[in-house]
């Protein structure tokens, strides 16, 4: 049996949201119960691009593919923990080459946004030239335990980018408690359809 | 690379839900979009127990385990479909012993309610008996790919003997694609915390 190490978010109301948007946090509510003689059944309401959550192209590209279009093989196999914790501002080309990433790899960048549970304005992001660096490459999957690969730069460049060359983009993993090195990776979404993202599961097998 | 067997059911507004309860169905509504110069994005708003999911014992006993006691441990490993295709209405204890079923295993049950995508009210369910027996051979899990693992009987019987014996139940897989016999399990649900369900992404390998 191997072991696991559960990266996901927990998904709750006090969790870290967007900018911390009153509107980006999820609901969770009790809609009948025991007291009421009924089974206890909960609703749970929740932006897509809650906690750890896969983002599809139509995100951040008009006319984009939707989420039932990123098959499970792609989310499924070997990957790769890169330990970045020593990046301050943003993950750049330089930054990544002495890692000799290889076409098709499936890559998790382990950064010192994973040591706060809080969202944090000045979190790590992957710059233009990193994403174009990733792209040309032909990398697989990037995930980030950041809440996103990139702030809010104009135009968007690292989401356009990895999206135009299919490279996968999953945000908000949880890697504090997680060695760098080489994993079975399982990124599990809900299967939603033809809608920008989907609320994961996510885990490392060593 | 082995081969991936998606088993969920893909949750959308027009999916089966509970006894067709309008309350039950989930909604998925854009809340930003291109035409307003902003990233694609969308809520997603379900009660926990729609589509592929994961009980916990909070939904059927008062005061019981909720949805987080669940390890990721027990939701994958190894995992056996049994063809109960020929069963017209419940599963006894009968229709269970010629799989000569072990301690500790996961067992999904392939019946005839995965052969359609509407909701029957007449779905194969685990009758009492059939609950019995898992519990005192003491399997790990039960998967099935009706919505419920019994109707409405009341008291709940089959449900409450097995979260009683510590057997986790899931359902509403699909297995209509899926031969019977021996595979590798994944039941990834989202990371809930303090309630009675988690929807879930669930796959076989083979």
């Amino acid at each position: 049996m191997p072991t696991i190490y559960d990266i996901s978010m927990t998904i709750e109301e006090s969790m870290q949201v967007w900018k911390n948007y009153e509107q980006k946090k999820p609901k969770i509510t009790n809609v009948q119960n025991h007291d009421e003689g009924k089974p206890h059944e909960s609703l749970l309401s929740m932006n897509v691009h809650t906690g750890t959550h896969v983002d599809a192209p139509l995100h951040m590209l008009a006319g984009g593919d939707t989420i039932e279009t990123i098959p499970l093989e792609r989310l499924v196999g070997p990957a790769r923990v890169l330990d970045l914790t020593h990046v301050k501002e943003f993950i750049t080309k330089e930054d990544l080459e002495p890692f000799a990433i290889q076409r098709g790899e499936r890559i998790l960048f382990k950064t010192s946004s994973s040591f706060s549970e809080d969202f944090l304005m000045d979190f790590v992001f992957l710059r233009e030239d990193g994403a174009k660096y990733l792209a040309d490459i032909g990398i697989g999957l990037v995930a980030t335990d950041a809440l996103g690969i990139e702030r809010a730069q104009a135009e968007y460049p690292t989401h356009r980018t990895l999206m135009r060359n299919d490279v996968i983009i999953v945000e908000g993993v949880r890697l504090k408690e997680v060695a760098a090195g080489n994993y079975s990776l399982v990124i599990a979404p809900l299967k939603l359809t033809g809608i920008d993202a989907s609320p994961a599961r996510a885990f490392l097998m060593a």
